[in-house]
């Protein structure tokens, strides 16, 4: 008999990953619980938990925890469950920062282990009622066992969270902090200073292209979120910031001596390093390969376009709108599985007249 | 009777200029001038020029002389050319940088007037093959007149080049330099700095998920180029990049000392700048409203969605695939023009058991 699981908090989070699991011979049953009582009502009629109960009753019944609640809120939910967990409960969580979380699990009870976890795939939209069985697919999900958990425990943990399709990681959780630091938090933080330096200026804005728009999406993004976020992973933010300052001095240095070589250098590493990071969003599939075609700016076209694809059993796993032309004409990106299906892409594309070539 | 132009270079953007302005009535003849004869040969066939000259022949028999070669060989061209210049005549490029041509510009003949230009826009692809007459449609068209130059030359041919479809601005040499260093170049530069922040570490890479692959989309871009880009506006770069190291050492120093408060208002401060850049790539256009929806991955689904849209007269002007699941199922983003559209676009996409929202 697989394990009994208990979610905490059935958001976005917990509630995908509550349906990921349903049905998975790897799991027994599902508990939910939840502060409001209308989300608990949700998640069960959606069939994202089995059964509901309280904290208490939940962690009792449980032999693996997953907190989706912010972290917050993990100081006192370890205070109200400690003294009702079973010998060999596993307790993690779904955070995006781990050295932290780490910190508020080092003082368990003897015989309960601690392994922080982060699914790295978030939602357009919050709560229940956008939780999607499919929200992990092929997602990173990294997992920080505590350093006395052992290893056979983190493997049945991960045996259970593999059903949610997601790639598995292991990983010490500082590195993980230094890790999401580089990739997530100081990209995010270079955003908001790079809008920041426009100071907002009508001229600014209105020639700010597509370039700008790509570089400062992030930007866009939910500003009390990212302040718990960076400050959740402070230290590593910090010394991540340092060495972006340095590589920013080192740039500015070479343009002040004219060293055109060691910038061309520079500019040039960064370019292949950038090609080597995997292509499809959430994953580690394959890259693929860009088809660019020119099109008329019309209901329907992409239609079209999708059915020439279709018609030749080419699947579009990425589409970007590049230039649009006011009602008259757009550069279209397709991306394809493979050079051999941008061939045949490019081919079928002039058979309808359109003009298309590999990238 | 129009004013005869010359084109000098026949590359992507002198070909994309000479389509754009034929048949227009502002123009009278469409002189070209390449080093290359195949390429001149080309342009003829495509209809980018009227008729062939060499440098010196087209510039005596041209009212405006449209410089489209790189910078470095603008100092040669002005002086093979300087001697055989009509009076009245108007000499603008196509250079993206604006303070270095203008100190170029500074010594021509008297009555020969010189207007910078720089039409934003560029192509996937160069050369005359990926000439394209609507390369500029809706992009902005900066120009920058010399201090000696009059009003009415500015207009005249600003008159002229209007008929590309571009939107003109006219602004100081010094302020467009300031400018694309603000949203092109120091962006650039952000983006090769933190791709060099990851050390190319293969796990890092791995866990580098959209927010990273977009806001460094650019770092993929030709080395040699962008090196040449920098160094030609190297003053206002490194004058940016001192304004954005300050900003960033501001946000270390919240980090350091708590301050929550504070760098929340800087976060919500860029998010709302960054929502009044316009949404349209190219242009000034108003922005459009997306619609999120969540489809099976299959060949032929793209095609689907873009057929529900067609066969309600919704234009889709934006598309982004979110998320992938291989072989399963992925979360697409639809840009469409309006409100009402996007609330048509939703229930059309329902009625086809499509789960779709307005974000």
């Amino acid at each position: 008999m697989g394990p009994n699981i208990l979610i905490v908090g059935l958001g976005l989070i917990g509630g995908s990953i509550g349906l990921a699991l349903q049905g998975s011979p790897a799991v027994n049953q599902i508990i939910g619980s939840d502060r409001d009582p209308l989300v608990v009502e949700k998640a069960l009629k959606l069939g994202a938990i089995d059964t509901a109960a309280s904290l208490e009753t939940g962690a009792k019944k449980a032999d693996i925890i997953i907190l989706c609640t912010p972290i917050s809120t993990f100081p006192d939910i370890i205070a109200a469950i400690r003294n009702d967990l079973k010998p060999g409960t596993i307790i993690t969580d779904a955070a995006s920062t781990k050295y932290q979380v780490m910190e508020m699990f080092a003082h368990l009870p003897e015989q309960v282990f601690a392994v922080g976890g982060h699914p790295m795939a978030g939602g357009e939209a919050p709560g229940i009622i956008n939780a999607d069985k499919y929200l992990f697919e092929n997602a990173v999900y990294v997992l920080t066992p505590a350093p006395g958990t052992p290893d056979e425990i983190t493997a049945k943990l991960m045996a259970v969270l593999k059903t949610t399709g997601a790639d598995m990681l292991i990983m010490e959780a500082a590195r993980h902090d230094e890790i999401t630091a580089a990739i997530s938090h100081i990209p995010h933080i270079a955003a908001s200073a790079l809008v920041s330096l426009t100071h907002g200026e009508r001229d600014k804005l209105n020639m700010a292209a597509g370039g700008f728009r790509d570089t400062t999406r992030i930007a866009s993004s939910d500003p009390v979120l990212w302040r718990q976020i960076l400050f959740s992973n402070r230290e590593p933010v910090i010394e991540g910031l340092d060495e972006f300052i340095d590589i920013l001095n080192g740039i500015r240095h070479l343009l002040r001596e004219n060293n055109e070589t060691e910038l061309y250098r520079i500019l040039e590493e960064a370019r292949q390093i950038r090609s080597e990071i995997p292509q499809v969003r959430k994953g580690l599939l394959p890259g693929f390969v860009d088809v660019i075609c020119i099109v008329p700016d019309k209901p329907g076209i992409i239609g079209n376009l999708g059915n020439i694809m279709g018609a030749e059993n080419i699947n579009i796993v990425d589409l970007e709108i590049l230039h649009v032309r006011d009602g008259d004409g757009g550069t279209i990106r397709i991306g394809v599985p493979s050079a051999d299906k941008a061939i045949l892409a490019v081919e079928a594309l002039k058979k309808h007249a359109v003009k298309a070539w590999v990238r």
